[in-house]
């Protein structure tokens, strides 16, 4: 069977695009997530063109042989997790920018563009791609696609979805279809472009995309403030967020609003002596890319000093603010090396429950003597709890696992998802189901059959 | 049959829902598009809660009897018309706003709100609700949301489906279904909620939105700016949505950006005697909702001096900046004046195609000697080229469906979209195919079948 599937697919690959060697397969079989299985694949396929992801899509639809697509599976969800005797789809040489548009201000790409790439090449057109995970210098905007990603400037710009104007995407059976549009607006149908970004290639394989573009923004000024309670961190956020400043001024949306925690500040500070202060319990990081940011940044500081900040340091230049965001960015790192491994939640709530969600998860710390930090994209109620814990004790895995559960119970107790950014895969179906309900989910089975009625795409995950 | 199904109807609803009249039903056959065929419903039914919808919904199912779900029936594409036999569905008796919350920025409301009283309302805290379609005073947020509408502030602000974020349906068979979230971001299964936003009352009934909200923004300044072809007045449109202006500052999005051709000024001054320029050829108007409207108004002032206008006036204040958008918004009305009907279309093309579309249209006025007005959400590309005509003429009729169909294919043509905002319905039913594409229409298919497997919920729309 596998000898047949491989010579199958030989015969419309180019030499070099179908790996077997188990030392090679073996390294695509999962994505980043931890606590999820995954066996390596039988063969891994790398296309260059449309016809060829078609060719591997007929050839295995033909033989039913579960097809798994992947970018540069920096995924958190195990979504890229590979299963024994399957295909892994890595579109990853798809890698070409074939049209920058400033006038009509798009973007048409090929799935395996790396993000940070595309953001540099429409930047020297003046334009700004603005999704933005954590992972950009090495995701690939297929992924990106397929785990409808957030990142930093959401709570100003919005998440991919909202970027992705159009798609071509291979079916299960490796017809080609195209969806959405290269216009500003549309309503042509049933929007099934959207129903593609997130869908984690299991309803097809996205082998073009048009985004949307915007005019790049002016550069960012950074705001850091300190707080003793988490509780009076978050009031400043919703204050931030809310109508405005005591004396009725009012700032734009800031470019980004994040959230780190004591414990996170305390990592990243070992990590790399970053001299954050660990005396505080909350540091708040707010930016503008506005016209004035001076101006906003002095509004936001009288908020959060109304809200309870013991400190409140505007960024003097564009190094001091990168300092700041580099202390963020490092965060999850920083976690990681507490106990060497880490499961990264991905809990959002409603703004008004934040504080409600950061206590509890101090709470389940402290319940199951964990360490657990968090860092947030507070301005949106997104929340990364990063349960720290040694994978080779037993006991300690099991306590980190039941606490991730926990936060996720809590999560939707408060009236959130369990997933703001990061995705269902293999490590959240159990919730998903939870979340959506019987109906939910079974309606959610009905797409997925309606698109892939042998079930070869992506088998295994969301549901 | 139809007095089986009035009287399994009445059997779950109370005195009052369920309307038999001829003469009433014969009110519910249709919306306001032009050449769209109906017949009179059944039955009209009007519930006031979800139980009811429920009820009506699992009739439906067991007697296999069509149903037109309803609005304010201002729609322009014959979603809304019903068939004989059928049960018109209509949601304007659930009319509650069930919540308002200015933390989480989320409004919570039943789908026969008015837009104008959900805006007022939340308005009224300090909030925003954008989608602003021209019936604002009369569509419902269900019609909306069916509809996926846009309108004039979707230049910056985006159209409905970017305002909807959570969902709850009632499904064909009468159960009720969850989608979405109260969260600003969630990425917890394929995005359903975004499925039902313009799917046209084919895939559920919506009983419940929840409606993200913006800060309030401040009063609108207009500036209004003549030019000699609309070539010019286009090219003014891509420098403003563009990188800035000739000494290198930018203005911010415009809060609406519109296009009035000469034939649609001289309709609008017959009809209201507003004084418009009639020398003109194209009127530009722009709005700035910003911080410091006068100076962003100046930068668009600049570019639009720089691409040709012949004259720019600002406006002095908010009296003169809302008589100039009292003629944007009489356009339609004037031009269904000039010969008694109109065919209003709808077609979306890159920004950088606008100028040959409105050249284009005039071609094709020319060549059919008719009288075609074109308004248009110009900085979105979004025209509403709206053929005049007398109905009672059946061949100058002849010649407007024509027209109206050579539009669209210039449309497509020009990498456009046959609709941007106002649907399929029934009347571009043809043209959605050729948008699509065979596979495209297939899968748009699938998907109605996946919801709606017995096709009862508004049958022979969009496919």
């Amino acid at each position: 069977m596998s000898s047949t599937l491989v010579e199958r697919l030989r015969a419309g690959l180019p030499d070099g695009a179908v790996l077997t060697d188990p030392d090679v397969t073996a390294a695509y079989a999962n994505d980043m997530a931890s606590f999820c299985d995954s066996e390596p694949p039988a063969v891994v396929a790398l296309p260059r063109t449309v016809e060829e992801v078609q060719h591997i899509m007929r050839t295995a639809t033909e033989l039913r042989v579960p097809v798994v697509p992947q970018g540069a599976r920096s995924g958190l969800s195990g979504a890229a997790n590979t299963s024994a005797g399957s295909i892994a789809l890595s579109l990853v040489k798809m890698d070409r920018i074939l049209e920058i548009n400033p006038v009509d201000r798009i973007a048409v790409v090929e799935p395996g563009v790396i993000n940070a790439d595309l953001s540099k090449a429409v930047l020297a057109e003046g334009l700004f791609y603005p999704p933005d995970p954590s992972s950009w210098e090495q995701c690939t905007i297929g992924g990106n696609i397929g785990t409808a990603s957030g990142g930093l400037c959401c709570v100003k710009y919005g998440v991919t979805a909202e970027y992705v104007l159009g798609l071509e995407v291979v079916l299960a059976d490796g017809r080609l279809m195209s969806t959405g549009r290269r216009t500003a607006k549309g309503v042509a149908g049933y929007d099934l472009t959207r129903l593609f970004v997130g869908s984690e290639g299991s309803l097809g394989v996205v082998v073009k995309a048009v985004l949307g573009l915007r005019p790049a923004p002016p550069p960012q000024l950074v705001l850091a403030a300190e707080f003793d309670s988490v509780r009076a961190a978050c009031e400043a956020v919703v204050a931030i967020m809310g109508a405005g400043a005591p004396d009725g001024s009012r700032a734009g949306a800031p470019a980004l609003l994040e959230l780190m925690d004591r414990t996170t500040l305390r990592a990243v500070n070992s990590f790399a002596r970053m001299g954050l202060p660990e005396s505080t319990d909350a540091l708040l990081l707010a930016a503008f890319d506005s016209s004035d940011p001076a101006a906003d940044l002095a509004v936001v500081g009288a908020l959060c000093e109304a809200a309870g900040a013991t400190q409140v340091v505007p960024a003097e230049d564009q190094a001091e603010s990168e300092l700041l965001l580099q202390a963020r960015r490092l965060s999850l790192t920083a976690l990681e090396a507490v106990k060497g491994t880490t499961m990264i939640d991905d809990v959002c709530v409603p703004r008004s429950r934040l504080a409600d969600l950061l206590e509890g998860v101090r709470r389940i710390a402290d319940k199951h003597d964990l360490t657990i930090g968090v860092c947030a994209h507070a301005g949106d109620g997104n929340t990364h709890p990063t349960v720290c814990f040694d994978a080779s004790d037993a006991e300690e895995s099991r306590r980190a696992r039941e606490s991730f559960d926990e936060i996720m119970a809590l999560g939707l107790d408060l009236g959130g998802t369990i997933t703001g950014e990061h995705g269902v895969g293999v490590l959240k179906k159990e919730w998903l189901a939870r979340e959506l309900g019987p109906v939910g989910l079974e309606m959610q089975r009905a797409v997925k059959h309606a698109f892939d009625p042998l079930n070869i795409l992506n088998p295994g995950k969301l549901f």
